[in-house]
């Protein structure tokens, strides 16, 4: 006996498209932002002033680091398949790992435990951005002034408040554990909060692309690392 | 000679960190919406209200489209690989390539040749949503309203005109086709016309994974396609 | 201060091609065999006649596994973006995470507590080949014939009795257990294993496209799981 | 109506395992080779002697070319996701495309067209191996020997020479144009040559992330790479 499938997602008729419920010509489309329909697809409602305000906050801190291993690894890739941009860009948000999506979920593991294994706690501290990160100041004001100030918020404040004590050094909140700790407050599912990083990143990396077709990077990056490695092999073989 | 690196997208220092020469925490976060900071990233500069409105517009046009092979191929993939969101998202990215992905490059070339192959014309007409595409009609008067309907939106309806006489049925712009129209009226790119489509799916990707998450098709999918396909095979050796 | 890139992989001349310090041409190109050279690749020397036979024997078995959610993903891939067949290899194997690709490193974890948080245990059991996977009998049967069934081999047993009492129910050594035991044997990483399943995968993907080609399945399951969806969502809203 | 599925590719029953019709751990495991297999997975039958010296040629070729966009892609990949190997796999076989895979379809075309607009000619000339690619020469002279050395050989040579005439400069025949002439006579067709360059390369990819594992070279390709570019940046507004 098969199980039924459904979706709650989007529904279309001949004359109507549905998404989240909502008739997309005549509810969203030149009426509500990408920011809020992204709001929409999540939480299965318009968000409030309030909650547009946090919600876009959140994600436009996400879009854009520069030059980073995924935003490299996207321009190799459109590099060898110009055919495929949307291949260039799968190609970056797999890098988006367990090395950069940190959550509140990790984040509110026992600190003591990872310093005696010298890990990074997810959400504290940054290797350029001291004594305090400037998206976290901005976001949490913004959580303060829009009602998101709530439990989470402070909770991820005692932690980092608890790793610099142990660490014996600035281990303050990051643009990570700053968001992780407001999708909290929004009723925002932990498992979900990578997918707030990959569905901003992809704009930002539609955007390295469009750099790379203009001015490229890739064939350098690949020519400079080929006549490094070549010129240090040594084999007994060779 | 190597070739300098560079990239004008993102930039930190210890205290700012800015996107396309914008400061992020003082210009950006809390002011701007996602989609405006989506044209910034392609544009180099914020939208007016105008390309505000119209830009929103285009890229909520694709956020969502319901279940497709590029949100069933991601929502199987999850399910093989729960630990790693981002490739679930990346796997529906890969799928939207030329079949999907038609431009007013494509939807420039002559008609007529492509009715002698009986190829499907990128940019016209549409299997369920006859005579006229709901979105087109809203896009196309959005770009009125806001100044975008130049020669490109007018070209784009001769097209489609020239189309239906010579297939003698309804052939319409639809949705995609007036995304490239409205989207060249706008000097974004062709070449990154795909990537609009690109940034967009890929917060709909995220939204069938949390609804995957919370209430799975991917494993009734596959069993059905299994047990399908092996009550079928017959080979002669077994 | 930088530090040098170094790679022992690959080197080339201008007549000249070393792969792991073998001329290409000369040494491997019709004198050695695919299976070969990927041991190469991974244990940078060439196997013995007993390697040989045990490491073709371990890819052989992963090569293809008929529909699943990683070769449906692929064609639905591919449906998308016929311009792109590397990218629906890929999205294939993207699904090919810690739901299929169990190690002796996760099978050497203790038993009892996966029984209490009801886990499938790595490396045991199999929902069709019972009581007895045959791909395992047949492995274990090379391993002792090329002198491969030592302690680690002994262990996967040894794990797979005391699972069987544990939970009251057959529990015997499958394939991926076996093949993770015979390449601890042959000292290939625990962390390169799932490498094993997706290089071989890799060669079935291609096959799956290629039938795909011919007589494509991909449009029929998005069509059907599409109608279902669809006639079954209902919404406050709509 | 809806279509029956259908895949020929692999069967199971409680105690049997079927490929292509063949008994898996009867027939294939410890018997047949890994590209032995990958023959069997296209063709729909083992290779004679002559073809498997042929075709394990032609895959052997394409394993591993050291640091290229797409194995550097790949570690980049794995630096940022470690917990999913297959997905940075995947990220490199995304860049094999259009740049890389060229086919015996396209260097049939016409050569002089080619000339005028500049374009690489598929399957001729190589920036590095000249005048003749080594591995051309090993191929044709396997390709002699094992019966292969028909009219798609002879004519990837015509092409060569006539290319070389009319641009001035040596154009030999290169491994791509060699393996795609060869692959025509063995009746692969050419919408699958591409792949057999993915299945290939999916163990070369292999092997480089192992290599990562051990001696990571992707944080310093990404923090040269980020230096360089941030110390250029300037921009009116900053």
């Amino acid at each position: 006996m098969s199980r039924k499938l459904k979706s709650g997602l989007g529904k279309s008729t001949t004359d109507k498209i549905f998404v989240r419920g909502y008739d997309l010509t005549e509810e969203l489309i030149g009426k509500v932002s990408l920011g809020d329909v992204a709001f929409l697809e999540l939480k299965d409602r318009l968000p409030t002033p309030q909650e547009s305000v946090m919600f876009n906050a959140i994600v436009v801190t996400l879009v854009e680091h520069g030059l980073t291993p995924s935003t490299i690894a996207a321009r190799l890739t459109y590099f060898g398949a110009p055919e495929a941009l949307q291949a260039a860009v799968a190609a970056g948000l797999l890098g988006m790992g367990d090395r950069f999506g940190g959550s509140i979920e990790q984040a509110g593991q026992i600190v003591d435990s990872h310093k005696a294994a010298k890990h990074i706690i997810p959400g504290l501290g940054h290797p350029i951005h001291k004594p305090a990160d400037p998206r976290t100041t901005r976001l949490f004001a913004l959580a303060e002034e829009n009602g998101f100030a709530g439990r989470h918020v402070g909770l991820m404040g005692l932690i980092a408040q608890h790793a610099t004590e142990a660490y014996g050094r600035e281990l303050p909140v990051n643009a990570t554990g700053a968001i992780a700790a407001i999708a909290s407050e929004m009723e925002i599912s932990w498992r979900i909060c990578r997918g707030l990083a990959v569905m901003a990143r992809a704009i930002g990396l539609v955007a390295h692309l469009q750099e790379e077709m203009e001015e490229p990077m890739a064939p350098e990056i690949w020519s400079r690392a080929e006549d490094e490695a070549s010129s240090e092999m040594n084999s007994d073989r060779v």
